[in-house]
């Protein structure tokens, strides 16, 4: 046998949408690259035969009773450089905390010694929080940028990272913009490259390619961009249609939707990464679709920021490839087990409308909701099929990336008598704080 | 000098409406009932000579610099039978989710035993997530309604506990239902005469007549309740207008509102709660105001179950009396902090509107907006106005209620070069959850 170790306990996923899997004493076996030999339910014809094996070597953790083992949560999108202003002036007006807040704190990372300060912090408290795979937008900063990678292969969470391009100077702030396109592209590809001189990195860290936004990119900058994501089979991260600003912009100055742009650049492929998309057309979606790309459903900030709600049971109900994001700092909370229940919320808001002083019938938008389940399986196993990264599910072959999680001391209620698996899964998911989650594995490797 | 002891530190409240007062080095001092004496600013003549007695009698305590002095927090809405079914079922549409869960569960509280096992975890729990003063709906059953009572003077949290009243046959479930309007009333009346019994009580607790809505109770229930408040000056709670249902059913039983039933049974006083009220009618403003009732804003239940946002934006303009609730179970979180954060993002999807498929001028109520700022001092010095209690605020004569934060291990981040005092507030009422809280203080006596 290849096992190197195994966990048994009481076991969850979601590996279909809408649906889940409980499994009492389930026994996962992983190996020594820390990916999962098998999924073994106590029926198995192997089952008791690995257990004693494992038994004996001393390499089985047994999970007690009031412990859980979930996988561990993949955000598609998360700003790293916003993190010290989370929580900061979100009633605000977006162009207000952007110009406020946002710009010149992005613009502070470029000195090293500010990064860090808070990029390990950053990168602890999503592994606290249970996230392991992030997907990061850092600055226009190579250098920093990079060590935002390091500090994830440091402390082990699987991530995307990518340095924001941002060339067009009307738009940009003079501080904050790079001096062409050119440079913006030879950047990117320096970033991109330099993945390979990273220390232990054991593909634990890759490369995405992140043009900001429509607003703030030259149409040459965004096709170079496209480019590269072809020469290096990179993956890509931007915003799409996120507010009627910047659906109007692209409308104004081009003629075309944000999709539309992305697509002529050569920006959609298998592992775009489309955060937002408020406002698609059919003839977007059809794209999206066709390219195989996937959007990141950010709940708390759609609402904060995006001027409307994002169609999120037609995307589910049609396919498209979605998962969450908890969006730093947009949204304030480091954590994707919040982003669930504000998908629930999100989803609430929007089907029922909120003016009280229209009629019913037309106050909102009738059959929109969303199942807490649905929102977990998109944190989960929807955000790793986007990714096209083996994790998110517990599946023979995929990584090991893993959450113990128990409710001592909290405000995780499990009534034993009262809750069946699948309400108990659901408190699980709208209870659990950092503080519920005992153990966190990535690739095997415990990192909490 | 009448002084028990002394807290010294970074304080942190908001006596004004959208405003706050930070005192960077605060003394507040505490007598023998767990009232405060003195708010002294450094700048205050008796200050030095105040923190050298109480440093002799070695009775004050000193915040470190992580540390943070803010008011407890006042919750207005709380179900507390409910506890054991926060977070399940919540995509549910309210009918399901009070069949299947919400009624049955209450009823299971008529067994004194079972009640022993929920409702100490539920005290602890808010106690913990900094509520000082809570108000509860218990069930119909009057002794573990009475144990309710008892375990908020155990566990030393300032309660209004109320005995559910419901006596309507058709609309109650059979198994959950008082036999008549009188056995009704007799009930809310040894229940309240009961607190005059409660051993070391010090006025930390007290009853509050508690009808459920108006669709379970008839018309003479609520005019006996009404008489019972008026004869012991009770406080009283209920549900009003919270969604389009229990609004038309009032309009098509008795074709008036909830707050003209309310008002004509002589339940709206100037210590009465109205949870919710989605749908008032200008002369319903009118109402509330002239009898002085407030208004309890549960912003995450009022997403998921009300069809519409409350006009909060509005109501604060107008100095309706308004507080937050948390609203266990329709609202998951048994948390004020977390209504904060929840109240800024209700109005803020009412502000944008959640149709995408709608232009932007069309789509939203412009200019509803509220800020974290307001909707803390509706979590602390609004909902003890209301309450007409004297805490939320740090004010010489009321009750020393206070909590102790900091961001320790915890995904609160504080940046001292980079946030302001407004910063900080903001971070700590975003980010606090129960692992930031080190003490709580009720009436001046440690209670976590």
């Amino acid at each position: 046998m290849n096992i190197k170790k195994g966990v048994v306990g009481k076991v969850y996923h979601c590996p279909i949408k809408g649906e889940f899997e409980f499994i009492s004493n389930g026994l996962i076996t992983i190996d020594q690259q820390g990916k999962i030999c098998d999924v073994l339910h106590p029926s198995d014809p192997n089952y008791s035969k690995t257990l004693n094996f494992l038994k004996e070597k001393d390499s089985l953790q047994e999970l007690t009773e009031q412990q859980f083992l979930l996988p561990g949560m993949v955000d598609l999108h998360i700003h790293a450089p916003q993190w010290p202003q989370a929580g900061k002036g979100l009633d605000l007006p977006l162009n207000e905390w952007l110009d406020h807040y946002t710009f010149p704190l992005e613009h502070k990372f470029s000195d090293l010694s500010f990064a860090e300060q808070y990029y390990p912090h950053l990168v602890k408290t999503y592994l606290a929080n249970g996230t392991t795979t992030a997907t990061y937008f850092a600055t226009i900063d190579t250098s920093s940028s990079l060590y935002l990678a390091e500090t994830c292969i440091k402390y082990g969470q699987r991530a995307l990272v990518g340095k924001v391009s941002m060339d067009d100077k009307e738009m940009c702030p003079n501080y904050y913009v790079e001096e062409s396109a050119e440079h913006s592209i030879q950047e990117a590809e320096r970033f991109i490259t330099s993945f390979s001189q990273l220390a232990n990195n054991n593909n634990l860290v890759e490369p995405i390619i992140t043009p900001r936004f429509i607003p703030t990119c030259s149409l040459e900058a965004l096709k170079g961009l496209g480019d590269l994501a072809k020469k290096y089979q990179c993956a890509v991260q931007t915003h799409a249609s996120e507010s009627d600003w910047a659906r109007d912009f692209s409308q104004e100055k081009y003629n075309k939707t944000d999709i539309e742009i992305y697509n002529e650049a050569g920006l959609l492929g298998e592992r775009t990464i489309l955060a937002h998309s408020i406002f698609l057309t059919d003839s977007d979606i059809d794209t999206i679709k066709q390219k195989g790309s996937g959007i990141a459903h950010c709940p708390r900030s759609n609402i904060y920021f995006a001027n409307a709600a994002l169609p999120l049971r037609e995307y589910l109900d049609q396919d498209i490839q979605l998962g969450l994001g908890s969006d730093i700092a947009g949204g304030p909370f480091p954590s994707l087990f919040m982003a669930c229940s504000d998908a629930v919320l999100h989803s609430r808001a929007r089907e029922c409308g909120t003016n009280a002083s229209l009629p019913a019938e037309i106050r909102g938008q009738k059959n929109s909701r969303v199942s807490l389940l649905e929102a977990y399986w998109m944190a989960t196993t929807g955000g790793g099929q986007l990714l096209k990264l083996p994790v998110g599910q517990f599946k023979k072959g995929y990584c090991f990336d893993a959450l113990v999680i128990d409710d001592e001391d909290s405000n995780l209620l499990i009534c034993p008598d009262l809750d069946s698996p699948q309400d108990i899964l659901e408190k699980i998911i709208t209870h659990t704080t950092r503080n519920n989650i005992r153990q966190v594995w990535v690739d095997g490797n415990q990192v909490k």
